[in-house]
């Protein structure tokens, strides 16, 4: 089963796609969307390159961390601008009729530390070590990769 | 000049379209989207619609209310399910190269009622007058012909 995770943001939308048989997992791959300039082009770029990663490699479903405010803390027009990334991406699922599947950032966490509660660069590590890569992932990408292999673990 | 106004909403979608020549503003067509059903599908069901109708009236520009959260009572949950609205119109107007402009609500009322607080129905009254219609339109349509009347203002 292909499963495309991905991190959205509006600045760096990471993903990452795994290839996830019974209990192993192949890294397929991975990377960073980034956009610069004014809100139109930026949310479109997303879009586009969803969209053109989703035609090339054709994944079953596509994993998206659920949004998550802190609620002491919280911040509308960050969740604004969260929500016009998210909202690219699932259109690019929608006129490609994938369907996604959403997980909290602490489900994530448990399926590859066994914890909830983690900083980015163990998050980073243990995606190193489960997908057997040389190098460490980007932190964006690490996140996204970390979706997907928490969807396969919850398929198995 | 042709100018599409959008009330973005992840339920409700206002749309409305007028033709605006010196100070002259004509209607030419006003409705709303409603979606129903799971995320995937309300989003894209928005862009699916937005961009029939862009590409069915070819607008000059896409006027879309910025996006307003009340400081005193942040709604981080409504925010996103908003932004999620707001990047599907965004993805329609991107791909279809129409560029965007925004107003707050206080400009668009001031706009067209001569002050920046007003009820829904006084936007309603004052959208019929301003294009001369036989019935007032419903709510999300009319701010959404209220958006393109701020902008004919502005333009002219």
């Amino acid at each position: 089963m292909k499963i495309l995770g991905i991190d959205p943001g509006s600045r760096v939308t990471g993903f990452g796609l795994i290839d996830a048989n019974k209990l192993k997992f192949n890294y397929i791959a991975s990377g960073c969307i980034r956009t610069t300039g004014e809100l139109t082009v930026r949310i479109t770029t997303i879009f586009i390159e969803i969209d053109e990663i989703i035609k090339k490699y054709q994944p079953e479903v596509v994993v998206i961390e659920r949004a998550f405010m802190r609620p002491d803390r919280p911040n509308p027009d960050a969740a604004i601008k969260l929500g016009h990334a998210r909202g690219a991406i699932i259109v690019a699922t929608g006129v490609n009729a994938i369907s996604v599947v959403e997980y909290s950032p602490n489900q994530i966490k448990k399926a590859v530390l066994g914890r909830g509660h983690a900083a980015k660069e163990q998050v980073s590590y243990m995606v190193q070590k489960s997908l057997q890569l040389n190098t460490a992932p980007q932190a964006d990408a690490a996140d996204a990769l970390a979706g997907a292999i928490c969807h396969a673990y919850h398929c198995l």
